[in-house]
């Protein structure tokens, strides 16, 4: 099942630049493991902002939750988690 | 260039239900070509609601007003336009 | 799969009492027929409002889709609708 | 009587992991055993979000305030509380 | 127990004046019934808006959406409804 | 004359509890002499909530602004202030 | 004691000119003896809004609705009413 | 020209009340220069807030923006600035 | 001096088609005199959107507002005023 | 193609003076190349904020959303980004 989910991440000033580094690091190791399992299906940068949106395709409710949550940057993130379904008029066969 | 939109329709309660089906039937033809030509790259309905997120791909700010703008549900929609951009972490090609 | 949905209903001043009163009719028969089928899990009024708060249990995104858009009073409510999933504090059983 | 309650919980970025690790152990606990007294009736996880949804049946609002605000996780969230009441159109008995 | 609720009346612009009139004035015989039954505790009319601040001290939350639903000006106002308890530092007896 | 003034507490998480406790103590001296006084007509708690709902009356504008601005938690609290007169329809005497 | 009134006017767009007009006219009338009587102390316009920043000087509250709710555009605006009072800094005497 | 502006003011909790008392002192010499130049033509306090709605008179936005950057609270103000222009009905000479 | 202003156009699904273009034409021949006269600086198209960001440059407060709300399409706009000035870091001198 | 975007900055209350100066002086060394560059083609104050509007012209997303985070300021900054086109009523060239 689909989800667009949006992401916006904010570090404190005063995180230490090596940590925000790792954080990155590990968040896009994360990301691409997801991205190769073809969990994290689309992933777009919002112009100007440290943000993304993206599209997962997951099995269940619980499966979105506990990949949401366990990814590195999720304790400086605010999200928006919105369900998505195939839409009638849609001709290309991996919006499903 | 990547935009992502977002519409949402309200059709007038007393409209005639044929001119909406029409409307509905045009509205269809035209994304249906727009996706076919490429622009249009993804479509996904939002559940519970008469609205959608999109995935546009355009040549220019100005071919995307136009494209928005000619819709035959344009007078009808709310609409977010928000530009996006390649991704660091996506590892999809036709991310871009 | 957990959904919450809150829907507010908003009648035009101008129906007649007789189109009203059909429309919640069909509308409650419509509902019941759900709950007997344990797609509506739960419904609640909201004190002072003409709007409720439900919990239904689906099989996919696409089938919470179709009950909803397919309610008699559909074009009247406006929607929030939150996907949910199991809370690891939960002792109750079907609350998963 | 019935309530939903929202709960948002927000943890200060520099708690130590141990004690963070701590509260959460006694509000489980805590909320647990409202469970097993029949006042926490439902408790669902909101996808994504460090958040739940809750439905309370007390005996008064001195009750329902008397336990929101003894929660062990209470300074650190953000409540919605909304009062509820059977809906006419529930065929559910533990609805009301 | 008790209810802050927060009414605001909009009625459309060509009601005919004679309506109008007579819909205010039931709504005040009612309102008077229910100060004179204790539930309608207080009313205050809110500075420069048709609109006021009432309490309410009914017996359930039932009988709370009954009344306010009920009111015969209620399909032309928004409301926000708020349970309220006693506050521990209050020296007043019937604020309980 | 009448104000509503909806007060909300945020005291700092690092505040230490001695000091929260005896800011409350003083606060709640100085809310019970206004009380004696008539000034502070109703208090009550909102449901949920570190805050509450009141009732004042003063002898003019800037009497309410020297109350409000002194109470001891003032630093800590957001208010919103709202200007009340005496409603038409109301029975009860004290509601002037 | 002052208030601070923000009006904004919304005149439906099928409301006849000349009805518009003689609105208008006997508003303006009646916001001048006002002004001679010293109740509206000032007028001023918010550029590009057909909308005023206004600071009245009434005798109560209930005078304060009276003279906002008799207004021939009431039926037509919306207000924001914000009570002011004297600014310990202030060294002009008629800012009281 | 002139401007209604709204300011208000957030000091931090663990400033040092002899350096609040100090920016105090300051930001209320600057203001009350700039009242006897005429720039500041009002000032009124907001009951139950620390902020301020004022008018200003200024020659040109340049000044207004050079006046309100360099007072002395300014880092801890949030500001709303509305241009305004004279109102047709206002009989009064100085709200020009 | 300068303001920022955007416009956003509703018209009413309901009017003539032939007034709406009539409406649209007075209104660009009104923009192009007031660009040609200098007080209109810049004209954009928000993309997606039936609205605009322009920058005015005119001699007064009044003088803005009297250009705003004398253009043909004002009654069915909605608009944000923002008063300019020049910024120290730009190098361009039409900028002020 | 061009887009407008607006900047606040808020710098932290603790942030050194001789740091902040640094930061600002790279700021406008930056702007102004980018200036030269005719990237950033318009720079505007907004009257008593520490914001900016600017129109900027770029070869792509990629590039807007690259000069964007590349701001020195950028981690202090919040930004609203829209994207623009040219206007059909526009006379002046270099508005596209």
């Amino acid at each position: 099942m689909l989800f667009r989910v949006e992401m916006e991440v904010r570090l404190p000033h005063d995180m230490a630049p090596s940590a925000a580094d790792e954080l990155k690091r590990v968040e896009r190791d994360r990301a691409q493991q997801l991205m190769r399992d073809g969990k994290w299906r689309h992933l777009w940068r919002v112009v100007g902002h440290y943000s993304n949106t993206s599209i997962f395709d997951v099995a269940s409710h619980d499966e979105m939750h506990a990949i949401l949550t366990s990814l590195p940057l999720f304790p400086f993130m605010t999200m928006q988690v919105t369900p998505l379904c195939r839409h009638p008029s849609s001709i290309r066969e991996d919006d499903a």
